[in-house]
């Protein structure tokens, strides 16, 4: 009988990145403590990855992947309504942000506020992650431009865009304030935004 | 004759602090950057801090009072009309987005993502530097609400603490991206939020 599947030293690694990082930041997380989170010895980080940054670039790609995933497979597409579909991931965001900023908070924000300019293959791999999930909105908020005939002077991707910068801004806010009903109350105007764009020009139309 | 003030140990390393934790974070910063920096001996800065930790405190203490003197003396509060004294302080954020993120994040912002969890001293400093900051928007807002007979559901602090989580993150968008630009273009998406907010509960008004 096959053993059931483990995961790779790589993959604990990489889950301990994560962890890791968004309770404690990327520069206070040595290669000790990821050794120590995952489990595995430091010749195994280092046959993995040659450094601390490349596991950093690692783990960006890796939270890009599984956060995908999950995004992917969300309820908030079911609906048939493109702006529906839209609000339906705001309320679907909200909904995550629970508990502890380090279960809630975004690894990529997280690192690249500390890591932009010391290395740019992170900063890189997280621009990748933040703005590459904001594009997975762009077809729903530009099919809900056109079927709504709205105008204004903002594209799609700008708004999609935005929808992520309230996303981190609000994670900054709840860190500070030590509990999520902050974020979510920032998560509750950004869904008032994208209504009162939509609705606004609908009132505007001839 | 009195020679010129020139600014005290202490004040140079709080200046460095700002300055480098901008820059590279604050647990990438170390006490032999900040005398380095501020070009102080490792006593003269034990003399003042009795750790890296106190020094952050003391240094988001300062982000608040030089920010603060900044913002109290910025021209968007000549306004007569008090909506137009929020717009136009959006507009004035929105300005002050220009060169290196170094120059314009925010040091509480990039200190309580990285330092939350470890030192509640700082997270509370952190707190109560960006808190401090929404609540000086809120007089007029409030302003605004009672002069256009605004009554949405949402209060004039929460409306404060949004414009602080839209610049916060766009900050981390801008860290990310590689420029301002893009800073500036979330600023433009929480000035039409604003628009909007009251524009519509005008037009909705019977």
């Amino acid at each position: 009988m096959p053993s059931p599947e483990k995961p790779s030293a790589r993959e604990k690694l990489l889950a301990a990145a994560v962890k890791l990082v968004r309770a404690q930041g990327y520069a206070a997380t040595t290669v000790d403590d990821l050794c120590r989170e995952a489990g595995v010895t430091k010749g195994a980080f280092f046959h993995h990855f040659e450094s601390k940054d490349a596991l950093a670039v690692a783990a960006a790609d890796y939270w890009s992947e599984t956060t995908g995933a999950l995004f992917a497979s969300a309820p908030y597409h079911d609906h048939a309504d493109p702006l529906e579909r839209v609000l339906a991931y705001i309320d679907f965001r909200a909904a995550l942000i629970e508990g502890a900023p380090a279960e809630f908070s975004c690894l990529a924000g997280t690192m690249v506020q500390e890591a932009y300019a010391a290395s740019d293959d992170i900063r890189a791999a997280c621009e990748a992650s933040i703005f590459g999930h904001a594009a997975t909105l762009e077809a729903d908020i530009e099919a809900a431009r056109v079927k709504y005939k709205i105008d204004g002077d903002w594209t799609a991707c700008s708004l999609a865009l935005h929808t992520q910068a309230v996303l981190q801004g609000a994670f900054i806010l709840a860190k500070a304030h030590g509990g999520p009903e902050i974020a979510r109350e920032m998560a509750g105007h950004l869904k008032r935004y994208v209504q009162l764009l939509f609705r606004q020009s609908k009132g505007e139309r001839k």
